[in-house]
């Protein structure tokens, strides 16, 4: 029998996304429920099959499946395990995709989340048919994906791309996760654009801006981009200075695995040319000649929401 | 009848070294020849076939080759190309792979020569059997080979692996070649640790230094690494801040490709654990947790001047 089916499984530190998708990629089916809510794995996993066992009924039953793939932080693809990581309650070093493909009775494959999207990329997405490309995720950390010759890029141990990490700006801000100073995740994610937001506004407390209307609370990237289009002075600055130190850590990766693309996900590409042209900018003027304008810098264009899961079903059929 | 040789080429701004290697490695003959005699690449290539149409046919000739392996600045694997090289005399695009699988009537392959150390490393040096690992040159330049999954990355254009121009101090010393500031080969080369230590020297004058016995002319990294032996300050603190600095970086690739080891070669490698401890520091101090302790940073055990040949003539193998 055919193996129409795949199962999509995206698990995030506060909910999970699932869904069954077919071959093209479109979505038949999808819910949530919430990560946190299980102190185990195990436990998660019963809710997981109650959602998902009706489900897979309704397409046909297992046999129309090929499988289940799980995007998970800290995911191990040698391993299939969640190693010690920090989003979620589960501690140390988790089977899940054994005990999934046990209680399943499904083929399971696990990765990381970063890496499983940018398989959904490749598969439906804005690098569809390329070989050489990264995805950076700029939410509210960093993540990335790096596909060289068509397969994405795990390593050694099977954590491979944590380009979040790298340190593009050495003792500069601090990493409060990571205890590291001047990583990308600091400035260039959700969170590091609001605390550029407060530091430029302590720093010149005479300025005027649109965001002193804001509270403090309030001051998310967001709230920056609705300044920004207003044309305030101090929102445009937060993004030219997001983009060029974004552009910069986009040129040393350029360097390192020369791809045909860099591929922009999540909530700070909303912002568009105002994150973007710095960026680009920024990557061309710290790119040696033979690079110059030859690497595409552009947007997902899968929608947010389907994103996780597309790329975990993808890895189905990888 | 079995192939048991290979020819290995290594194309330098002044000097080409070639050699026969067959399949253990050995190299069983070798010579070398002014590179910059020849204004253009058909006059070198004559000159080079001279040299070896008699090597070739003391060990059998044409028959008993598996082919040419050539390593050159700005060599494109996909192409078999040498593009815009700026240390040759041959500008533009020098179609060199064919030209010598022309002339010579064997199979021939080119890449860039940092890729081509990176093959050696892995077939007979200190990379042997591993499948992920990053070679870095600590040479004149910074040259860089990186291994994934058994194979070297050479990216979308043929070009990947330029990592002695990733950008670590944003906004530091001017490279000039490249006309980009901060780059890691304006530090971790023989020429950046020249540069160091003209400014060290030029920061605190009243300093007293063993550095200061010696012409500016005669202050190169060797000069440097014999102060530092005899216990100079100045000179310690040089190869702290260049260890510095290049474990930052390494963290950095650690963080992009996840590699089992790194593989420094190179005239700074001399200097031994006055540069490899500082280097280890601080590219730990910079890695996220789940890196730590696990990357190896070794110095390669080829001989410098075979190193060159045997990798080139490795591609023939690969």
């Amino acid at each position: 029998m055919i193996k129409d089916y795949a199962v999509g499984i995206d698990i995030g530190g506060t909910n999970t996304k699932f869904g069954i998708v077919d071959r093209h990629g479109i979505i038949l089916d999808q819910g949530r429920m919430r990560t946190d809510a299980h102190e185990n794995a195990e436990d998660f996993i019963e809710e997981l099959y109650s959602h998902l066992t009706l489900m897979i009924a309704t397409h046909g039953g297992n046999e129309k499946f090929k499988g289940i793939g799980i995007g998970a932080p800290n995911g191990n693809y040698y391993t299939g395990t969640i190693e010690y990581a920090p989003n979620l309650k589960w501690k140390g070093i988790i089977p899940v995709a054994d005990l999934v493909e046990k209680k399943f009775g499904l083929p399971t494959k696990l990765t990381n989340d970063a890496n499983a999207a940018a398989v959904g990329e490749m598969m439906y997405g804005a690098a569809k048919g390329m070989k050489h490309f990264i995805t950076i995720t700029l939410g509210t950390g960093v993540g990335s994906g790096i596909v060289i010759d068509g397969k994405i890029v795990i390593g050694h141990d099977g954590f491979a791309g944590e380009l979040g990490h790298v340190v593009i700006r050495p003792g500069g801000r601090l990493h409060k996760g990571t205890g590291i100073r001047g990583s990308l995740e600091s400035y260039a994610s959700a969170t590091g654009v609001r605390e550029t937001a407060i530091e430029f506004l302590t720093q010149d407390p005479d300025a005027p801006s649109l965001l002193r209307n804001h509270s403090i609370d309030d001051l998310t990237s967001e709230t920056v981009f609705k300044c920004a289009e207003q044309g305030d002075a101090i929102a445009n600055h937060i993004f030219e200075f997001t983009g060029q130190i974004l552009g910069e850590a986009l040129a040393n990766f350029v360097m390192f695995s020369s791809p045909e693309a860099i591929v922009l996900f999540g909530g700070l590409t909303k912002a568009g040319d105002l994150i973007l042209k710095p960026t680009v900018q920024a990557m061309e003027a710290n790119l040696i000649q033979i690079f110059k304008n030859k690497v595409k810098v552009i947007f997902s264009d899968l929608q947010e929401a389907d994103a996780a899961i597309l790329g975990a079903s993808a890895l189905v059929w990888e």
